[in-house]
């Protein structure tokens, strides 16, 4: 293996399997404890995604076991969901980027990435293959299957495969992997992970079962927020590589106002005959007869044109002011909840929503700086706090305008949910500090810090009066004896009058616990 | 665009570049600010690869320049580096997944994504190509390409291509390319990245030129440490499907003996037959004969065998204890450096050195928590710093046990070297908590911390000590005088006396700044 210095370097192509094979950290499976906790994730938000965005009410059962040695674990996920055509499970957990994911709508699922994560790590660490059963509502079988991933082809390896009639209704997702992991290290994520997308997802039943414990979370309602649609491309979202896919996926008959008018978020008719007046290219010129240069030139038009609509958000699915109170104030018995949804925003073309909740006080412990609670696309966020850009929003926001000191008993819970979400890695635990997110994030909690500051003045308010209440509290039976001394009356009566005025003073004490 | 709720849902393949073109955040490349800064370090980094790993020493040139447009920003780096041969080049450029980095050395790339990623993002937001002019140190030819990235076939579109006769000795890369980018933003970042650069490469020219800006960095020496040779890979490192590729490659007439004594590191002749009476495999068993269940059996084995060699370091080329205590000086005008090179450690078969320094007092202004300048194979990290291992180890360790108060004068420099750095994304800016790794940076941080200590003592002492002088100085006339008095003889001789036993008592001033 000598080299000489200016050797030729040798050069060669990876397959994508291949590449993560090599650089699973990128995906969150860096070691035993986070591998699992990625596995369990990766399954449950499948089974998240296969049932509520199909408008499904979510029946999710997870199970951990220990295997014959300690370090490993069995992760079993069963999901009640639309299932997966038969022929197509063995690319869907085999196949490195293919998917159902590549869609714009909101779902936990982005990168189709995950689950064949998962199947890598089990091949690697334990030689084992995935085990599938699936079925879809409308399919008269049920498939099974074990599979694994041709490394250096990117292909499945299909260890078994059979098809059985299905004669009971079920529809559904079973799988099964076996990994390395640590359990005893992973546990406490693990089941806060569970625990928090029970509660961003209270339409849900969740049953968790593992060696040390076993979580039941029944579903609250059985209201489901409108399952979001898949939207179109939203002009200012487009680049010349994206409009080159778009028309060549098109009809070529069609004249470029038609495609522009069918193709793209929030365009119809008028607003297409508006741009093309704008931009002054030829409406009726045929697709098949654009040039590269007027692709170019139409990309560019339409990031500039100023008239497009905002992208709606049809295709996303927040949570709500009202479920986010509820939610945080379970999680933390705060005193005080300030929640927002922002009205939608769009970075790129990316429709995005915005949810902040302000938690104070009650059985929060002050802390340095705000406790934070992160969730994107319903997706709790345990790891890589301090690379969000919530964190950094959070912390460059001035708290004393809002009259928070610290260390005070505060936490924030911020939802992002978008389209597109700009996570920093595939292992999805942070998101990228795009400006317009940034920006959404900083009004939401600013408006939240109002409500906040009008609580916490108000409270202190009160407190004021109450301690103007006690303080003179003490000297009305020694006023109340002095006048009845001067007058001959009783002094009970001189005390119950003082008492009065003092109350139409200052008010009803009010208890802080039923501010809101 | 409705659907019925139960539709079947529809799956497709991406390739891999249209992967990162549609998560582009991933590597980086989240808006202009950020996409600036990680082309110019995409650009650098190959730059310093190509010369420095080849024994040559890097003259890099990096010039910024702004367009006809504000946003948009043209980026070009020229280095004297082996260049790449012509044939080469449009794969390197054009097709993720393609490279020279697939090796076990230590390298600054690891991915071989970050260039594709910045053509991508070029041809996505201004609809320019790469221009790439390269020559190899042999090659009787200049090659000059204009490229782009057809996205859906992962495959490079040549656009512009010309080979012309070299006449003079020249070899490099020249790379040239116009992006979308916010200058004003990125500038002090991408010119901090420079210096740190420059700091940890003090045998490297560098000449930057910017609109506001002219920074030069002459080589201060021209000693290079040795380049890391390539190395093979270790045993513990291997699993199931390494192995299955290793013996895809081999000769397929060796034996099992004969193959694990050639291909692995560390391992001869007596160390593979050591270890093949240990596992019980038959040794004379020819690769063309082995089952799936012996290859399976093999890579348990070979996990859990006890004897092999620790990695050897020698694919690793880490700074030294020395360069690191100049280098920290140099930055922080420190009063006190504590700086370690650790012994070779391995995680998964993947040799690492972790070296640390502590800089204290001086020019450091004291902070709640210490300042942190991270390192990986020589790369500065600026972004993420809340993700990373170090910053983790750094907050966990009980600074009190080695006299440190916060706020505190104290900085803390972390350089992790290995043949595969386990970043946590592919923009590589954040280690992930690997324990072996955790591990390493804590003992190198007590080693240091026990040093600064032993300073922390000593400088207390030295200023125990110059207070008791002080305040023995102040009586010493008052004391002299009634001595002169007494004795009638002058009060300066007792003066000189007295001075001199102070001084043989408290031992010379010593000052702070001499102290190493």
């Amino acid at each position: 293996m000598s080299e000489s210095p200016l050797a030729r370097e040798s050069y060669r192509g990876l397959s994508a399997a291949e590449f993560f094979y090599r650089n699973r950290e990128i995906a969150g499976f860096s070691n035993p404890v986070r591998a699992l906790y990625q596995t369990v994730r990766e399954l449950v938000e499948n089974s998240l995604d296969a049932t509520e965005l199909h408008g499904i009410l979510p029946d999710l059962k997870v199970f951990i076991e220990l295997g014959d040695k300690p370090d490993r674990v069995k992760v079993r996920v069963e999901d009640n969901g639309v299932g997966i055509p038969y022929d197509e499970i063995p690319n869907v957990f085999g196949r490195v980027f293919y998917g159902s994911k590549y869609v714009i709508k909101q779902s936990r699922g982005v990168f189709g990435l995950g689950i064949k994560m998962a199947v890598l790590y089990a091949q690697i660490t334990t030689g084992t293959p995935i085990y599938v059963m699936s079925a879809t509502p409308y399919s008269p079988v049920i498939a099974e299957y074990k599979l694994m991933i041709d490394i250096s082809k990117n292909r499945p390896i299909i260890l078994h495969e059979r098809l059985r009639r299905k004669n009971r209704k079920w529809h559904g997702t079973i799988v099964e992997l076996t990994i390395e992991g640590n359990w005893p290290q992973a546990r406490r994520r693990v089941e806060e992970y569970i625990r928090r997308t029970a509660i961003i997802t209270p339409y849900a039943n969740i049953y968790f079962k593992s060696p040390d414990s076993e979580l039941i979370f029944k579903r609250l309602t059985k209201v489901m927020p409108p399952p979001p649609k898949e939207a179109k491309p939203h002009p200012y979202g487009v680049d010349v590589e994206m409009l080159k896919m778009l028309i060549r996926s098109a009809d070529k008959s069609l004249t470029l106002k038609d495609f522009i008018s069918s193709t793209f978020e929030g365009v119809g008719e008028g607003i297409a005959s508006n741009f093309m007046k704008w931009c002054k290219l030829n409406p009726y010129k045929k697709l098949s007869k654009l040039t590269l240069d007027d692709i170019v030139k139409l990309a560019k038009f339409m990031k500039e044109y100023p008239n497009w609509r905002r992208p709606r958000p049809l295709s996303l699915s927040p949570i709500g002011e009202d479920l986010l109170r509820r939610g945080i104030k379970e999680i933390l018995g705060a005193e005080y909840v300030a929640a927002v949804t922002r009205k939608p925003s769009s970075y790129g073309g990316n429709p995005f929503v915005v949810e902040v909740a302000l938690a104070w006080g009650g059985k929060i412990q002050p802390s340095d700086k705000p406790l934070l609670f992160r969730f994107a696309n319903k997706i709790p966020l345990l790891y890589d706090e301090g690379a969000d850009v919530s964190r950094k929003v959070i912390d460059n926001l001035d708290w004393s305008n809002y009259k928070v000191k610290f260390p005070a008993p505060l936490a924030v819970l911020v939802h992002v949910c978008s389209t597109k979400l700009p996570f920093k890695g595939v292992g999805k635990e942070a998101i990228a500090d795009i400006p317009e997110i940034e920006k959404e994030i900083s009004n939401a909690l600013k408006e939240c810090g109002r409500r906040l500051k009008a609580h916490i003045t108000m409270v202190e308010k009160i407190h004021e009066k109450a301690r103007r209440k006690v303080h003179f509290s003490k000297y009305i039976g020694e006023v109340a004896r002095a006048l009845s001394e001067i007058t001959g009356l009783p002094s009970e009566k001189f005390a119950d009058k003082l008492l009065k005025i003092l109350s139409e003073e200052l008010g009803e004490e009010v208890k802080v616990s039923e501010v809101h």
